[in-house]
């Protein structure tokens, strides 16, 4: 009961009673995570679950106590999966149990990062800046964690089209470019980066898909003569964009051979580092990023294989004032001061699209501390042997084909007894995948590679096993061999 | 310690101590929030503080234990202010206890809401229908959850570029045009509509801002003769953008008689309700929304008046496949099913910029739950009562001045002695604000109306009292007085 002579607010009426209750979410928490194991995979939302969920809201206080209930019944037996240990759909992160709590901390202080001066702030600086230092990039660059891979992709193609347009993008707008600007990218890069440039107005036109190696890495030569040939006939080349480490395959570009090839064109070079760039803190794997450290933008995202919980991604841009000349925009209402709360540097809101922004940075900062980077490494390699690990089991297998070079951590294989057509192993291994999901015994995604249908898995996971991989090639042949019999 | 047999994970190694950790932030938030009101409004982060939060990465485990005490010590204690009663600075939200464990669950279950079978999307789906019920937008509208206002008026944005164009502007960009696509709005508008229009590469030329009538909400006469003057010239008019609640006052536009205009025009309405939207629960408020539910986009920001901790905006698209031709774009690898994971509808990153999406709808149905629509209401009703309390001590101070009508809760003034110059007004105000931050007393912000520097309140602040006003007057004036002796 409220006292009369209290006001009513949102805040807890019994502050002992939402104690308790926050000890009760972190017990079960603990033990849901703990547990998690002993769970399928997926299981799909029933029927009546669904009918729960799409109620009208409620006018009346409910109390957090039976909100929670609610949550527990109807919300928590469903999740996505990848907090499980054979989840390897597209490509996720588990998430950590301090990871999330930390969420609960960012909540609590309820900062907003635009700007200003206070800690939090001073935190996403403090983990830029060591992003940067993972990348290579100078402390002179500028950054900002950002919603993931696309809103970093979409920050750095912002940065790029108004750095190189060689005219006033943001006061003219692309109706004054004299020819098209023209991007290049591989045609294995990810959808985020077509998306991005159709967002900033230049068209899916703009963007050219330049072929791949057989190991699914850009062309050079067929990049630079497409480079030529726009150039011949009136587009204006701006960027090119990388792939450190591609969503179908895992193929990384060659990027010391990108950033020749910008640097003799004059050309912005963004990575995408959304699944690869964190690789970095791999000592066996960074050699085959050399020329990460070369590039104007990299994306990263954080809640891919450093597992931080969504939303937690990254975009550094070397060239500060680019950035900020893209993205800071400055009204009365939010002029700086030197003193109060309104000083203080930077404000984020500068250099992305968001002016409120939440204190993400403090999941990146409190699982850094909690771990340290070679953990993080060392997490990254154990993944990528178990993607070889597992390469192995599909060669040995006389029913199984791997499908494509296993790029880090990334497998496209199918399962094929041999003596079936393609049309037919492509509806075998849907069916496949479909089995795997619905009896919660894991969770791969699919591609298509040249037509064929594939399994694929992406072993963002610190929680699997070599046992899980053994799981599932034993599952897969086992379920190809009772749709094929 | 580790058992040798146990692999290396990002798990805790000991389950019991983490939950012990977490119980202790449980309690450290829960004292933390319940005493805000004893602590400054803000204080800034000491030079040491600093020092300590530009430390480089470490490489070595440091412990969970270990990360929280840094962040008890460095972090905790220097939070933007806006958890705090005396908060009245831009425009933000408190937050709440159950918004913060919210933001927790929602990290455990680590699911992501780009798309797929699984409960959390059906708990954004429910959210977004009870914003769309809310806003008067029939069921049948999109919509999503989005990082805050400035992606809402992005998002808003986009599609009606895409819808209005005359062309192909996905597969185009923007150089097809033929004629500048001219967008509308008041000259408050707030600065992200600029910065979404410069990103969509529409130019800041394309952005018309039209006068304001005393009460600051745009002139019709004026917005309706620049849509004829630019058609006449060759431009292609698009969009409106209505203020509901504007940044500096408060001011809401006729929304009716935009929606009259546009519709006699042909041009798309997008409201700008980061303020204001929210307060349709309100019904003392709700007749002066009249219109909104006549708009083609509204955008909300429930981490302001609905006290979600950051972030939380939400944009409702009337027209869902505007909305979807916008935004969707599926790759091999992302291609939906009809069964398993990859099931189920809708999939969000068809609305907007990200793929992967955290579960910030939870804390929103939380929150609804806990605390039913119609307090949500009363409180935004008691925050305007408390800016018209406020309005009366400027009103009856002789030393205080009412700078502009009282907007929703929004309240611009100054001190004002009489017989001092406006530029040696603007100083003295200046350093009432800075003091007012530096001595922890309360935290209002500051715009420039008609060039006279204001104090600016914005009461969003659901553990704001009456006393809470009064003093703030009376220190403005005490402070005023010792400057001006």
């Amino acid at each position: 009961m409220t006292p009369p002579e209290r006001q009513e607010s949102l805040d807890p009426t019994d502050w002992d009673d939402m104690r308790s209750l926050g000890h009760r979410m972190v017990d079960d928490a603990i033990a849901y995570l703990r547990s998690v194991r002993e769970r399928p995979a997926w299981q799909a939302v029933p029927e009546e679950t669904r009918a729960i969920l799409s109620a009208p809201a409620p006018q009346t206080p409910g109390g957090a106590a039976a909100a929670y209930r609610d949550f527990v019944q109807n919300v928590l037996p469903y999740p996505t999966g990848n907090v499980h240990p054979r989840f390897w759909g597209w490509y996720m992160g588990n998430g950590t149990v301090l990871g999330a709590l930390a969420e609960f901390l960012a909540a609590v202080m309820n900062s907003n990062l635009g700007g200003g001066s206070h800690a939090a702030n001073l935190v996403e600086e403090q983990v830029v800046n060591w992003m940067k230092d993972i990348i290579g990039l100078p402390r002179t660059s500028s950054g900002l964690l950002v919603s993931g891979g696309s809103m970093a992709n979409f920050v750095g193609l912002a940065v790029a089209r108004n750095a190189k347009a060689g005219f006033d993008v943001r006061e003219l707008g692309l109706h004054a470019a004299s020819g098209l600007l023209t991007v290049y990218t591989s045609n294995e890069v990810h959808s985020s980066v077509q998306k991005g440039i159709e967002l900033l107005g230049m068209g899916k036109r703009s963007l050219r898909k330049i072929p791949v190696t057989p190991g699914y890495a850009i062309d050079l030569a067929a990049l630079e003569s497409a480079i030529g040939a726009d150039r011949q006939s009136g587009c204006r080349p701006i960027c090119v964009v990388g792939n450190a480490g591609s969503i179908n395959t895992g193929a990384i570009d060659d990027l010391a051979g990108l950033a020749d090839i910008c640097k003799r064109h004059g050309l912005w070079l963004h990575i995408d580092g959304a699944i690869g760039a964190v690789a970095m803190l791999a000592p066996s794997i960074r050699p085959l990023l050399a020329g990460i450290e070369r590039a104007d933008s990299v994306g990263l995202d954080l809640h891919k294989w450093m597992h931080m919980p969504f939303e937690a991604g990254c975009i550094l841009v070397r060239d500060e004032e680019a950035h900020r000349r893209t993205f800071s925009l400055t009204p009365e209402y939010l002029a700086r001061e030197t003193r109060g709360l309104a000083a203080g540097a930077p404000w984020f809101s500068d250099y992305g699209l968001q002016l409120s922004r939440q204190f993400r940075a403090l999941k990146v900062w409190m699982s850094i501390k909690e771990h340290g980077l070679a953990r993080f490494g060392r997490m990254i390699e154990r993944n990528v042997e178990q993607a070889h690990h597992f390469g192995r089991l599909v060669q040995d297998a006389p029913d199984l084909e791997l499908m494509a070079p296993i790029g880090l951590d990334i497998v496209c294989f199918r399962f094929n007894p041999g003596g079936v057509a393609d049309a037919a192993l492509n509806a075998v291994n849907k069916e496949i995948l479909m089995r795997l999901h619905e009896d919660g015994i894991a969770v791969p995604s699919y591609t298509t590679l040249n037509g064929r249908y594939c399994l694929r898995i992406a072993i963002a996971n610190h929680r699997s096993t070599t046992e899980d991989f053994d799981l599932l090639a034993r599952e897969v042949r086992r379920i190809g061999r009772e749709l094929t019999r």
